[in-house]
């Protein structure tokens, strides 16, 4: 098995740390996606898409889209258990899952590529007005997480699951594309200290430049 | 158990096709988005993030997210089975529901937002550059789906799942948006004829208005 994508570029890194808090290791393949390689043919033949990551099998066969990926996984290897351990545990790190990624990350998504000009080679048509908008909405989200993590050790619960995984990711783009996290959420900032921490997050962090 | 959300308004509608699919029957209760019923308190109890449609179990559980609610409730009643019946299957499943769901769904969805005044009450900052902008790729989306649906019968393969009501669901959106389905999309053509007349989509449309 292999994984196309770059370990730390976008939802590559998802993955990438959950195979590390797995204990497993997959290589990964370099795409460059500034340079279009996502829309060149030998990557469209692994997935039509244009999107990563890809993981593909031995026999050749590729399963794209990072949860799909991430679900595949878990069933190769049910432990340490990211997506719960019985039906509503299971239900509700789903929907954690989605309403970090559907909500939070969304709107990090959007503020990115509306308001970094370098990624205009991804967003031909950067709108500024766009970017506003999904600021507000990226910190109401935040809010709304802080909400949770009052109540809870993790995302989903008192046990890490992939739902923490999209949680960090989405606060690092966030952090990135300058949304700050608001004041008062003083338990999104816990959280976050004790996620950053995990070996699964500092072993898969890209290569300091030189 | 009962479903918070109107069955033919929005993400709600999945769940009744998803529902009518496996041959069960759960009450909804209607939610009122246009009058903004979702801020209220009573229902920021069930959701704090202000989405339809929640499962409500017995013991007053909440579930929300659409594909939450849908899994679990295929944990309840596996067969037919909707995300596939084995490890790959569902990998593929998983694969094409988000395809469907963050690529072709989610531009459909902006065209909405962006264009229908109506919805003005949703989204307060309407932008006709990014409706056209999401008119294109949802037509692109299109054409992907129907590269897939040349050769293979239902949106993940041989077999009836949930990527194709979430497909449903989307062209159903992009007919009210007035995104033609490109004319050289003969397949999804094909396969919507063939899901639109299933009874889970015919027994779940709205009732005629007078």
């Amino acid at each position: 098995m292999k994984i196309h994508g770059t370990p730390w570029g976008g939802n590559p890194r998802r993955v990438a740390i959950f195979l590390a808090e797995k204990g497993m290791d997959i290589p990964f393949v370099d795409v460059d996606l500034m340079g279009g390689e996502h829309r060149g043919e030998a990557f469209r033949a692994l997935n039509p898409w244009e999107l990563v990551p890809v993981l593909e099998l031995d026999d050749g066969t590729c399963i794209s889209e990072t949860i799909a990926i991430c679900r595949y996984i878990e069933e190769l290897h049910p432990e340490p258990a990211l997506f719960g351990r019985d039906p509503l545990e299971r239900a509700l790190v789903e929907m954690w899952q989605r309403r970090i990624e559907l909500v939070l990350y969304a709107a990090v998504r959007e503020v990115v590529r509306h308001s970094v000009p370098a990624i205009r080679v991804l967003e031909p048509v950067q709108l500024p007005e766009w970017a506003e908008v999904n600021r507000g909405r990226a910190a109401r989200a935040i809010e709304r997480l802080d909400g949770q993590l009052a109540a809870s050790e993790f995302v989903a619960g008192s046990r890490y699951s992939v739902a923490d995984i999209t949680a960090l990711f989405a606060l690092e783009g966030s952090a990135r594309a300058g949304i700050e996290i608001p004041g008062s959420c003083k338990h999104v900032e816990r959280w976050l200290a004790q996620v950053r921490a995990r070996p699964s997050s500092t072993s898969t962090l890209p290569p300091a430049r030189g």
